[in-house]
């Protein structure tokens, strides 16, 4: 297969899987999800994400219809049935099903999986990012389905003729629209504390461990912009990115002034992800 | 038909209708609704939900597949084929459908119409209330398919064996779950402005027209929790209930102190609602 699309059960590619109008994600966007990526047909940091997301469903109060076991299971067979080894992975759950009504439906949810050929970024790149206020809701720590305030930050970032946006609520700096944001000033990783302002990334985690690993000292505290502009170095991470540094904010030139951290904490991650999906 | 599912043109009973696995609904909650009332199959207030449609689209720039007269048109024929002639009136419009990615498709997106039988509340009901903090999106003045906040809080709401939740960012009170709130004190009917933190509900719209209609004074500056509980009444109005009276709020009795003001604008709204859909 090309693609796969998921849905209960039912398999086909993604542009033949169709779902019951009232599924409760048509309406409220009632769900939670999480992505990773594939090499070689193997599912990078399986474990972390498959916990994160039951713990998104519980923070909801959704009910998860199999085991983390028997996802992992499942996740990994249909991983398989696409040609390319290199992918895109991403499941979600939506609560029910049922005639709209804001309080909840009981019982199991419905489980989707969307799988597409894709290769992580290369991250030795330089991002161009801006900075927006952060309109979000105070549930970022949720990976929902709730992503209107970030399709909006996707748009205006296009505009700019940027990679990313840098979220602030006010002076304080919390994550990026679809990434965890993070500076190096003075031989310390400084990052935002895992609160509701922001998702708990499994790549800032991983990023973290490669700082413990390298004996890189880890402040989680959070940082303003003006510190942003004043950083050795401004590093967004994601599943699909790593490590990534900034060259512009705003179109103003950051960072560029550790580029042995950096550099270490790349190889570091890029060997992880190579050794972990052999 | 019982009840009434479209998208796109295609038209079943609601729990016929499938839609794309790949509908930009289904991973980001990328759309705007709005809903009203059928009395004897005519809309309520058709006019004023088309307009906040076409609003709430523009806002997040969207493209509506028709004209506003093409969607009344197409509105009032759909609710023509439902069986019953009371009935909850809901349409929605997606972004559009594709592969997953934040950035928006360009062009129409995907209609939407959901209709069930279903008659307005009895507005001199009493209703008890409990208060949450607004833990929303700072875009509440769109009409969005992001409801999460919304679910959750009716899910509180029901544990606490009440009707509507009452939400307040710090001191200050905003809206309701899904109406709006407002007050009457010393004859003057205080609501909150119409700025990024409610929905500009068509019923508040209608209130306020009562009130000018009535003499009664409009004041619309934000007020405090405080200010809920000191209230002669408390009012409470969505498209389904006009404009109900709290009972209660967290267990403690409020309002009550204004029945006369309170009548003459139920009264005003119900012959609204009665004369425009004969």
């Amino acid at each position: 297969m090309e693609t796969l699309g998921y849905y209960n059960g039912t398999i086909g590619e993604l542009h033949e899987i169709s779902v019951p109008m009232l599924d409760r994600v048509c309406y409220f966007g009632d769900g939670v999800y999480d992505a990773t990526y594939a090499h070689n047909h193997v599912i990078y940091c399986l474990d972390e994400h498959v916990d994160r997301f039951f713990h998104s469903a519980a923070l909801l109060r959704m009910e998860i219809p199999c085991t983390k076991e028997e996802l992992k299971t499942l996740l990994s067979d249909l991983v398989r049935k696409v040609d390319s080894g290199d992918q895109f992975v991403y499941w979600q759950l939506t609560r029910g099903t049922g005639i709209r009504n804001h309080l909840p439906t009981e019982g199991p949810g419905n489980l989707w999986v969307m799988l597409r050929p894709a290769e992580v970024q290369d991250t030795y790149g330089k991002l161009n990012l801006i900075t927006l206020e952060d309109t979000r809701f105070l549930h970022c720590n949720i990976k929902t389905l709730n992503l209107l305030p970030n399709v909006m930050a996707a748009q205006k970032t296009h505009e700019a003729g940027c990679d990313e946006a840098i979220l602030h609520r006010g002076d304080m700096v919390t994550e990026c629209a679809h990434s965890n944001v993070h500076i190096l000033k003075d031989g310390v990783f400084k990052t935002h504390p895992t609160d509701h302002l922001i998702l708990p990334g499994i790549a800032r985690q991983n990023l973290i461990r490669a700082c413990k690993a390298l004996g890189v000292a880890v402040d989680e505290t959070p940082f303003t912009v003006a510190e942003l502009f004043d950083a050795d170095e401004v590093i967004v991470s994601s599943s699909g990115s790593f490590c990534m540094a900034a060259a512009t904010i705003d179109g103003k030139p950051v960072g560029g002034k550790a580029p042995e951290i950096l550099k270490k904490l790349q190889d570091f991650l890029v060997a992880d992800f190579q050794e972990k999906t052999k």
